[in-house]
């Protein structure tokens, strides 16, 4: 299998099937390519020019290259790829349909003008000799990580060294499991975010799928259910070496309390555990809802916390993002982990674009903060109609008040189903809540992203289907 | 080790040491939090409100969380912030030096008008409801695939969707290593780019680092020396799974030609091998050396290639790169590379920046490409002053021709001792050829990257230092 001739491939390419205006191929290089390699040839081709017609695959050349086997692990596509492929199906069946999405948590206002001003400032900076800049630091500009340590941590001993600047959370994620390797065992909120159990499955921290209970194994979900106000149960939970925790959680949207990321603090500092703490929708949060782990006493010995712009500023295609990783934060060895992180920024990454990063200081001018906070506010109304539609139908909904996702209950109903009439009654895309864990099962997440015409418009074909 | 209470740490904010201004203080889950975890507290604590006074580090909390052990493997510093580290010793210890960097291979000149036009362009329109967009296409946007398909690989059967257009050739090998995960082996040119091998060690394919021959347990070190015209002797290369190639190469600034590509070819083929090649340098080739790896017939079935826009466009701190696989290169069992690849980008990664993207549009316009080849003209120019002088010097200089990278040879010396030489008396910052590999010691690499007046200028002070 490992070395059949090039013709057999099906590639138009190949040397024996298509000419190609190539010098190569008039060079001496190639017979000697061709003598060189003849055994193989003689032992298992088929005659020369003639290409294979069989109806079954051909035959085609293959590495010895194994796959990676954690990666053979992982069930069918990553979630919001596999929503935005059936969104294509429905388009192509519904050609005409006006579909409007409120899958993704994709955000759709424009990105204030004191923010784009700074990034083509930038741009046009780059452009003449004074104001061109080259590789900047892994872990970002110096300016741009004071701002973010004195607009997001103030008093709360978080310190510009601390921070790493990124191009994004999802992207840090994967930063974070290089970070730990393959031999940690992580939990999860059930549901969550479906990249942190991604992340871990490629990493080789897991075992396989367990097509019964819909878990991988060696990962605990912490089941967070309306039961239990969608904080989990820590008594229950064993022990694990990272805990991946969301607040304001995606996706069902609510923000765990002071009292209750107290309880996880402790239940970490009890375990020796590192939470790894996602906060990108925390200025979302109405209450009185910490916005960072690091409110919380102690946290800084047992978390990280990763967070971004881009559901303030609207920079989900703009991609800028930061972690903190507090130098009290100690492997069991003593080891600095922030110390470890920043080996692992500079070696497998090179910073977040310089213009990104200009965005990133125009958010936190004056201006820029009032702006993301209008911004914010803008989806919060949406997440008001969103959740008046479903409570006029007579639906439990859940999170919404500190966060932009709706997580609508349809109780004993398949996710999947759900989220398939939806899209084939009313041409609305939501996304079914098994994508994010099996106790996401009977409910569907609603973004509040969106223009309002169109959340208003939503609104209206969502009542007609279930009045 | 694991629960000394929060007092001992040193942190200016842990509870008993310092009162904040937080609210959780007064609230009741603090008094919760110190009588639960009380019997940690009274096993091993010193006297409360008495500081840890011992000149000894301070005994602080640790988790139970084990280091990475590979990690741990990693050698000092990742090579460039250690240069960077003793630049800033230096400067230090002269004040006043005017130092001149021809080390990080960091480019200096301006970017061309038309692209960054069309970056400030693209961010403007990020501010008006027509023209913004959020999350792209985790692969790119189309439009650039295109692009870059119908410009580096006209007729080669390079089509858009074997396209990842990416965030840079760095970020791009650590997702590579995610793909092939841990039990692969892989052989590097010595001298390399250190990032092939240090995300290996991170990824856990290798063994301890060996002192005695400064090489890694488990990668094959493939020779590239004056002797061999820095392409290695195939016959005496093991086989290895994956085969980082470099070329022109960095550091030696040397180009494989069509024959010796051939070779590699035949040999990942013979093998059963995947090829990754970074062809970062393409567009300084002016002989009739390959540009890609695509260029060599049967290339599609071995080999995946990545490229970057930061050498010809000046995009080191915008980050725009691409990584090539196509479709024909299978694992062993039939499955496709790409297609894993793709899993991998979808879940760790979400697009280079929009605003980047744009500019890549802009370097592949008509006069885009006219302004990089300029660029690239330009610094070709800088590479001869460099030559030149320790030519005429008596040196011998290696690479050059088809990179912007100078490899100058100072047979039996210590390569870290001629960097700090000519640090220390002309001002001037190299690269020492160890950091590139045990093979690099007796040489360092003189980047052709800076303003003429620079090069001119360093020119200078090393014909004083070496006259």
């Amino acid at each position: 299998m490992d070395s059949l001739p090039p013709m057999m491939t099906g590639t138009t390419t190949s040397p024996a099937t298509k000419a190609t205006a190539m010098p190569f191929l008039s060079s001496s290089s190639f017979s000697l390519r061709a003598s060189k390699s003849s055994n193989l040839w003689l032992t298992r081709r088929q005659p020369v020019n003639v290409r294979c017609v069989s109806s079954s695959p051909a035959a085609a050349y293959t590495t010895k290259v194994s796959r990676n086997a954690n990666i053979a692990k992982l069930q069918a596509g990553y979630l919001f790829p596999e929503v935005a492929r059936r969104r294509a199906a429905h388009l192509l069946k519904y050609p005409d349909a006006k579909i409007i999405s409120l899958g993704v948590g994709d955000t759709s206002e424009p990105i204030p003008e004191v923010i784009t001003n700074a990034m083509a400032e930038r741009a046009h900076a780059l452009s003449t000799v004074d104001g061109y800049s080259g590789y900047g630091a892994e872990q970002g500009e110096k300016k741009l990580r004071t701002a973010i340590a004195a607009t997001y941590y103030p008093d709360l001993g978080i310190e510009e060294t601390d921070i790493f600047v990124s191009d994004g959370a999802k992207c840090d994620i994967s930063r974070l499991q290089l970070l730990f390797g393959s031999n940690v065992k992580i939990a999860v909120q059930d549901p969550s975010y479906p990249v942190y159990v991604d992340s871990s499955v490629i990493m080789g921290q897991t075992d396989l799928y367990q097509q019964d209970v819909q878990k991988y194994g060696n990962i605990e979900y912490m089941r967070c259910s309306p039961e239990n106000g969608f904080f989990p149960d820590l008594s229950s939970v064993p022990r694990t070496d990272i805990i991946f925790f969301c607040s304001p959680s995606n996706p069902t949207g609510t923000a765990a309390s002071r009292d209750q990321l107290t309880q996880l603090v402790k239940f970490a500092k009890d375990n020796g555990s590192i939470i790894f703490y996602d906060c990108a929708y925390a200025m979302y949060i109405s209450d009185d809802s910490p916005k960072s782990i690091f409110e919380i006493p102690g946290a800084k010995e047992v978390a990280m916390e990763t967070a971004s712009f881009s559901k303030y500023a609207g920079f989900t295609g703009v991609r800028l993002g930061w972690t903190v990783v507090p130098k009290e934060l100690l492997f069991s060895d003593g080891h600095s982990v922030a110390k470890d992180f920043n080996r692992i920024v500079c070696t497998s990454f090179n910073g977040a674009s310089t213009i990104s990063q200009a965005g990133g200081l125009g958010c936190l001018s004056p201006e820029g903060l009032e702006a993301m906070q209008d911004i914010v506010g803008f989806y919060k109304e949406n997440t008001k109609i969103i959740v008046d539609t479903f409570t006029s139908l007579g639906f439990n909904v859940y999170g919404a008040t500190n966060a932009p996702y709706v997580w609508v209950h349809f109780p004993g109903r398949n996710s999947w189903d759900v989220f398939a009439e939806i899209l084939e009654k009313a041409h609305v895309v939501t996304t079914p809540g098994i994508g994010f864990g099996p106790n996401g099962e009977g409910f569907v997440r609603v973004s509040a992203f969106g223009h309002r015409e169109n959340i208003i418009e939503a609104a209206r074909r969502l009542k007609q289907l279930y009045k």
